[in-house]
């Protein structure tokens, strides 16, 4: 019963098989070798982007950093939910790889950033000249912190602000599989087509080993990405073995079929949350993460009985008698799992 | 017959197999799991440091960056060699880790600084006040960048005027491995014992899929390294899968007896040499790499045959006939490897 | 009648006559001559501080910036409040001279960081581990950017939250003198009694050319910003030509009597402001700015009368009719600058 | 008898005056005022360079680093001297407002860039690909750390070369006026006309209390020097007093007419030192400073008699008896300055 974190599973086995293959023989390294192109290729595939820069790296942050880095300079701002893992959760990562580039926090519920508040603060920021610092780009995380799902239609409101604004769009995307089987779009309709120039597409939490794409639209920006991975030390040597997780995940769609699982354990969870006494849902449970405001017996109950999971930043819910709380499902997340989870809460 | 880097080569067996075993359930992410204390474990009894941290990162360089950036501030310079891998081949991931130090580059044969040089030139800046940046580390490479070891004598001279000179003594040991096995030296003599503060430990070109450990002797540094590892994007979430290539190179020796047998192989390359008219060593091969000026002829015939190797920077003795290259053997190198390149050399 | 802003003003010919007689023959540069020495020390005498170090540098971004390099890291949080200069009109200084560190901005009136906010948010940081950056320092602004006065009551609560969290305390002090002369507050009492460690002691703004003094209440700071401010270009060659200027001010408290004169015009102004019909105060003037909310009409008919003074972001009181706009009174300001104003206003 | 540095010379009357006359009642800050305008507009005619962007700081080492933050990335390479003002005298301040780029360091007779190294250092680096970082940038000093003079012609050269390797131009001229008026060159045609993009035009070392003038002959460049000004706290408040000192240098001449009166005395002084015995000159005396092997009894003697200069960095002509020496002319050095220093230091 480990609802701790997508990233507290190990690696699905089909992953597992690709680096197993991929670990024949002798083969370029740096990026080098065919089954990186080739698994490059499969991501312009499933995006439809046939010009898009396709670069792999083995971390989330290293992802975002490395696209932010890309898009903006250190006189910059970059507009983001309050909640954004880019500001909670990567020690500073924007603004190394930027070279100081600020990052200016908009509310917003379910951690998708309030429209009309974006357009104000660019507008804002952009008529307090030099000292104000620039209004450089917009990130927004896809599903949210708060596990929602950005649908093409609020893309293209914010993707318009932003092109207003003169400002580049990133979209975190560490749980964009699970966004994209949540709502069943068309990957390329929630990215580039919405107005996305910069994507970290993330595989780690969804059955890889570790492994994200940096996916740059905007081919202006490919050369910066490269200059940016190499040295922040994120351009791997061995790198067939980053392209073979990728791979393997695009391959015959596994990506969205894990999401796919994971977004349907969550919506169980979701349901079956009706059945103990005082909970409720925080948010909407749009894909994998189910946040929900419990009373505090029924999280003893299920830490006794061995339920990993996290407390959450209140939403204001909370009382000394409830907690919030963060249910994550995974692609190796089960049914019993689940029912196990409900019927500790439950006691 | 790939003699064109040790990061071209797969993984050992052993090491995909600890990947494997390390793939069940779940376990706690960013390093909170049992496997990765183990395998911190391991690496303080190899280097018979109990006191020392450690931080396993995916890439060389990332390993380098965040030592230098923990050992140093923006105003410092660092003295390297002038071939060092810091200076040549991470696109200044020094100066991003450490708020932009200065590399001050040193002479010295084979890669090996010259300490009455190190010794002027850190005597000259600190001389030179604020302007002239304050002098704050070195930086050596273990075995360096054209094969040679350090031993603990040399190491200890080192040391001694760093210490004079109040700088800390970093290690890049990419192939720290090769050094050991090649000198029969203690681990703990010609690190910490002999002066030095901070290492980089790796294990992707000795058989890993992509490891580095961070050593950090000096205990004084190992909060400033938990942040930039972290800011960097280099703590990785599925950190197990890190932990599990470190511990296997270093369960049983593993690590000792794969650099071993490179080193073996390159030594009998180096002694096969003398059949090739007209080739000689550029330097001594004291691990697993040959530097040899060859006949232009002689590698025309080689890359005809197959060969992978590279051109290196001239050593001066380059003429029009003459070329200087690079061989570098890995823990799956054969005899057959060998002798079907001196073959082919040979024409 | 220019109440734009204290920076518009000239030079105190005090001032100017210090920077003429300081133009006698050579005199070592880059701070070595004594002028400079005599001018660290009336800082030192004024601050009742015989161990602070002091610093001059040309401008308050530079003084703050160059602080709170010395304060922090880039991986660390500096509170501040959410109107604070260093947040709203410095390009992101702070992160240039931090290496990245991150502005979590805190509400309160007036400019005056709430003390309860404070206390919430860095114990949230704090518990938030590596991923969420350290808190490390507290920046707060006096008098404030809404003109507006620190107490040393009201920074004993500030320092001693700070000291729990193990926060570094600086002190943006562009208009110091102001905060001084408005609480009859002993120097010494609002800033190092009162738990300060760093303060940029501004002169620009109150009858300078161009010259701010830091002051590291802390020694261990002192190295740390030497070398910042070399490297950020800020230690002036021709180094007594700051010295003569802070020198001047410091000498026989120019500084407080300038600064007392430009309060009494503020309040003068402030108590005028009542017979401009449906005026208010936005905030009470407690030292040498006004903040008022007037009548459109009333706006209008000033500057048609040529005052010049700025629109200020909006306390939520504005209307249609209603806007929000500051008068800052300066060392050169006259009671008939004030009673045109009031007279322009009133129409 | 102070020939330390031109910055330890006062300010010329002139532009003392200058500063007085700026001081006249309230003006627009950060450089809005007419004066500004003004002084730009001069600098621009003397350049003959209409469409440049001109920004006024208070320090070389500003002017430098901005040119450089403005010019190139974190990733790129900085060709200049080994003896560059930039590398041994700034403290890391191109490493910081470039984010991390690379000095380069080239050889070169008298502080002027051997071309061929040059031109093999940028094609080699050009080739080390990612890793090696991108040759970005040149900058030279005129007249150079060793008092030479770059002419239109060495000029044409070295652009050359770098126009063929894609590098930007930048030129420190913190003795720009020695060089035009030793040269007797168009401020133009040793400048844009050949090739410079970039140029500190230094002047606080002739005459002024605290000026340079950044130029950017590149108008794509301007934006990202005003971001970089003001994010290194480098755009004065009260503005107009730099632009006063500027256009105090530009009004009839002056600048030139100081330099070549500097100039006229290193011409005298290295004329003279021929009747020292043992004395003589390291470098040709192009402008305003003569480097000079002198005798030790002859420097100790001139240091009794009170005169003040600093012993340089060796060119390899010292022994024990013999010592590297520089003495600098300024806008106030006379004829009795020299001919006291040459009667003490024959003795």
């Amino acid at each position: 019963m480990n609802f701790g974190s997508d990233n507290c599973s190990g690696v699905h086995p089909a992953v597992m098989a690709a680096l197993m293959a991929a670990n024949e023989g002798y083969v370029a390294s740096y990026g080098g070798d065919a089954l990186t192109a080739a698994a490059e290729d499969r991501v312009r595939e499933v995006l439809d982007a046939p010009e898009a820069s396709v670069l792999f790296v083995a971390t989330g942050t290293a992802a975002n950093a490395i696209c932010l880095g890309g898009a903006v300079n250190g006189w910059d701002r970059i507009f983001c939910h309050e909640d954004a893992h880019i500001e909670t959760s990567e020690c500073g990562a924007p603004e190394l790889f930027t070279g100081g580039a600020k990052l200016t926090l908009m509310p917003g519920d379910g951690g998708l950033i309030d429209p009309d508040a974006l357009d104000r603060a660019a507008g804002f920021w952009a008529g307090e000249g030099l000292g104000g610092s620039r209004p450089g780009a917009i990130s927004l995380t896809n599903t949210t912190e708060w596990g929602r799902i950005w649908t093409a239609e609020m893309l293209a409101e914010i993707s318009a602000i932003g092109k207003q604004h003169q400002l580049l769009l990133h979209m975190d995307g560490a749980r964009f599989a699970n966004a994209v089987a949540g709502s069943d779009a068309e990957p390329a309709s929630v990215t580039h087509r919405a107005g996305v120039d910069l994507l970290s597409f993330g595989g780690t939490k969804n059955g890889a080993m570790g492994v994200e794409a940096i996916v740059a639209f905007n081919p202006e920006l490919a050369a910066r990405l490269d200059y940016i991975r190499k040295r922040s030390g994120h351009l791997l040597s061995k790198h067939r073995f980053l392209s073979a997780q990728f791979y393997a995940l695009m391959e015959g769609g596994l990506w969205l079929e894990l999401a796919r699982h994971a977004n349907d354990m969550a919506g169980l969870l979701a349901q079956q949350l009706d059945a103990v006494e005082g909970a409720h849902l925080a948010q909407p449970a749009d894909a994998n993460q189910v946040f929900a405001v419990i009373p505090v017996d029924a999280e003893d109950r299920a830490r006794s009985a061995g339920a990993v999971f996290h407390k959450w930043a209140s939403l204001g819910e909370e009382t000394e008698d409830m907690v919030t709380v963060r249910f994550v499902c995974g692609w190796n997340t089960t049914e019993e799992d689940v029912s196990d989870l409900v019927e500790a809460l439950r006691g």
